[in-house]
């Protein structure tokens, strides 16, 4: 039998290396800090892009690409931004066998050198907005690989807009956080939250951050994209300037937004089990193995079987386009072959052998379900419903998401909740503590040491659901709304 | 109205630099040898991406992703691509504010991370082919920058496979050259010779390198596209050993092969005219622009008419897919914003005012002709044909570039004959010479000298075509068939 995935119960970190490397969606690149994504996992990447991309230009925006190096001296335009950014740069000393007058910085974000674009492009009210995303690698310094969820290089994409109004602006960076809070929801099948974040976890130059925050099963937090409301901050460190219909100079108002292949680390958390990947039909490269039991005298007909079948499927639509299927041709044991297939996340799997041919049906297995519970199906049945059970498993992943979420969340009202809420009861077991606390929070020195010792971060103060006054449970300050609290990645 | 692109026969190089700019495809970043591709050029490479991401999938290949960092000490390991690549390294040396024990290069091509990686990956003949592609940007340092055809960052697709059998690495080198030309042929409309390069051309380390090869308007050559056959030399550098069937432990045969946004470049240059771009409608962002002309009195209905108009031209199917189809709704002049679009490339457009709605008609043209012949249509004639037209348009530009193609190809037989076609007659227009020589060829110290002298290069031994024995031009040395030689980009 293949290698078995380390329990969550036993060891979660382990086991969410186990499911990306069993699963073949990255490995570890030569240089510390890097990750090689597989295909498996790139092409979830794909999907991510193909699905995002898909949204961003139904808003109305539009792609273009921006420079890998930025000169050190733009870092440095945005006070806040270069104190945020300056530990975690990757710097190009030598070029073409020479040493570089101005050392050049490896992106690890495009604001300063688009901004310096804008400031060139916008002149007039009349080239306002522009909305452009790319598409791109970034670096941020970081030596301990967590594959997907921290990585010195990513992928990610990262949207640059500039608009005449503050009121525009700010739409734009709501659109933006709903466009991701959407796709997370309805494609990742993650439960988000959508708040704004405090001033400590602002992007470095923003006015505010916004952000969605998933509950991995772990209980902790992952902030898995962020909008930001940029204000005037980099139009006036980047002189982007326009005349207004009224002939006057003014700033334009920017934004940025971005997700990341981060999200590919958020979507194997939320919903993989101890058997390895499970993934979202929409997301899945592929909806539907078909893995042939191959024997000498049958091979030929099982086969053809198969291809029949295979065909039949792709004749389905499933979100709009044809059933994604393969058949698994190898010559592997067909256990080995089902637990490589199960391991990979594949949402819906069949075993056909001579005896499923001789009576027309398929042996069925859903990954939202255990191993164990397959079923023959007639193939006629299997193909009609193959669809309607992918959207079910879509669904299904979803509410069992947000059933834990749920579970794993609590409204807390005095200091002594909250301290045993984040406090491992079991210390052999110090990664077992509480999910997300809803807590009315003030922000002062003291709360801050709080955190601090627990290791608790604010995630953010939601933008869902009504204000509702209170005093914080620490200082007893009183607030207006309840903050969302948790340990986080 | 609206700047003049420079015209070709006054200044080649600015006539190229002009209608790039005016097209709005890219513009200069503030890093030297870096360009931006801005929104326009962009949706270009997003064409090229998605024709050959198809045709890459449907030979069997997935894309995946590895690391921009390479340690030096990688390239080091394969003594010809060390030599090769040397002088246009960029090198970081510091990272998160320390000094890097070992300097990590920014990729300027993947094959010895990429071999690293299959040397992990492959352990048994059972694991190939491994048939992996990758999109990403590169960097070759580069300080003269021409937008597109000369950065020092570049973007491209770098494919890796790994086989079993050099016979297998070699029919994957040809297929993959052949997928390039048929893209070059049927969507850039650029013809290309498909050949080997000679031993001083060829890809560092590479045991045979192929190119496609277009001719440009300045009867310059542009490689446009390599395929290359690298036998077991990587293999053996960076250990990519499996077992054979056998059971025997031997190298595998490996292959790499890519394209640039050079090709935006080679597109630009193969059909646009002394209006502007002119672009192939198969890689148009736009197939077509309405320009409605705005007054006053009739803004409404002209809009509402244009809709109407957008509306059942997407209801079109060309190239498998709708008809794409934008209007300017833009408060302009009505020839500015015609010149616009005419500067970009747009292959159909069609104006549309009071008066030929009041004729249910539109004032249609083409691209690929004069910007004068335009002629009133009736709006279901326009509709109807509309799809014909973009592949008549498609065609004529593939046609009338072969034509220049072969108008600048010559069959040369005398060295007196070889020199005259390379050496500009006017000594003011040192920029127009010979195009194509198609000559026996031998490699010598005394050939190398003469190609030196009159700045020409052996751009391929051709593959088609039957071989045809004769005698070297300048050496009178027998040779087997004809070289194809040029001055280059």
């Amino acid at each position: 039998m293949t290698t078995k995935v380390t329990p969550r119960s036993e060891d979660y970190s382990r086991w969410y290396t186990d499911v990306v490397r069993m699963a073949d969606l990255a490995d570890y690149a030569p240089v510390k800090g890097c990750m090689v994504i597989k295909p498996h996992g790139y092409a979830l990447w794909e999907n991510v892009q193909a699905g995002l991309d898909r949204r961003f230009k139904a808003t109305g925006h539009v792609n273009a690409y921006f420079p890998l190096f930025i000169p050190l001296s733009f870092i440095h335009k945005e006070a806040e931004h270069v104190e945020g950014f300056s530990p975690e740069l990757a710097i190009v000393t030598v070029g073409g066998g020479k040493q570089l007058e101005e050392p050049l910085v490896v992106r690890p974000t495009s604001e300063t050198v688009i901004g310096h674009m804008y400031a060139k492009w916008i002149q007039s009210y009349r080239d306002l907005p522009v909305l452009i995303n790319q598409w791109a690698n970034v670096v941020r310094w970081e030596m301990r690989t967590r594959l997907f969820l921290r990585t010195a290089e990513f992928l990610w994409q990262e949207g640059h807009t500039a608009h005449a109004t503050e009121a525009e602006a700010m739409e734009e960076t709501m659109q933006m956080l709903d466009v991701y809070a959407h796709f997370a929801e309805n494609y990742l099948a993650m439960p988000v939250i959508k708040g704004e974040k405090t001033a400590d976890e602002r992007f470095p130059g923003a006015v505010a951050t916004y952000s969605i925050e998933g509950l991995m099963q772990d209980c902790k937090a992952l902030q898995s994209g962020t909008s930001h409301f940029l204000g005037q901050n980099f139009a006036r460190a980047q002189q982007i300037k326009f005349q207004n219909e009224e002939g006057k100079e003014v700033y334009a108002w920017t934004t940025s937004w971005g997700v990341s292949t981060r999200l590919i680390g958020g979507l194997v958390m939320t919903h993989s089990d101890d058997d390895g990947l499970v993934l979202p039909p929409r997301l899945a490269p592929q909806h539907i193995v078909l893995s042939p039991v191959l024997r000498d005298d049958s091979r030929a007909a099982v086969l053809q079987y198969c291809d029949r079948v295979a065909e039949e499927l792709r004749a389905q639509n499933y979100d709009g386009q044809p059933i994604r299927v393969s058949i698994d041709r190898r010559d592997l044991r067909g256990g080995e072959k089902v637990w490589q297939h199960i391991k990979k996340g594949v949402p819906l799997r069949a075993e056909i052998g001579p005896r499923d041919m001789d009576s027309d049906s398929c042996f069925v297995g859903r990954r939202d379900q255990s191993p164990r519970e397959k079923q023959a199906i007639p193939r006629s049945q299997f193909v009609a419903t193959a669809a309607a059970t992918l959207t079910e498993i879509q669904n299904n992943l979803f509410q069992r998401a947000r059933r834990f979420r749920d579970d794993h969340s609590v409204h807390i009202d005095t200091l002594d909740d909250f301290q045993s809420y984040f406090t491992p009861q079991n210390s052999e077991k110090p990664e077992i503590h509480g999910g997300l606390a809803w807590c009315h929070w003030a922000e002062n020195p003291q709360t801050a040491a709080l955190l601090q010792k627990l290791k608790v971060t604010i995630r953010c103060v939601p933008l869902d659901g009504e204000a509702e006054p209170g005093r914080c449970v620490v200082s007893g300050e009183p607030t207006e709304r309840r903050f969302v609290l948790a340990k986080a990645y």
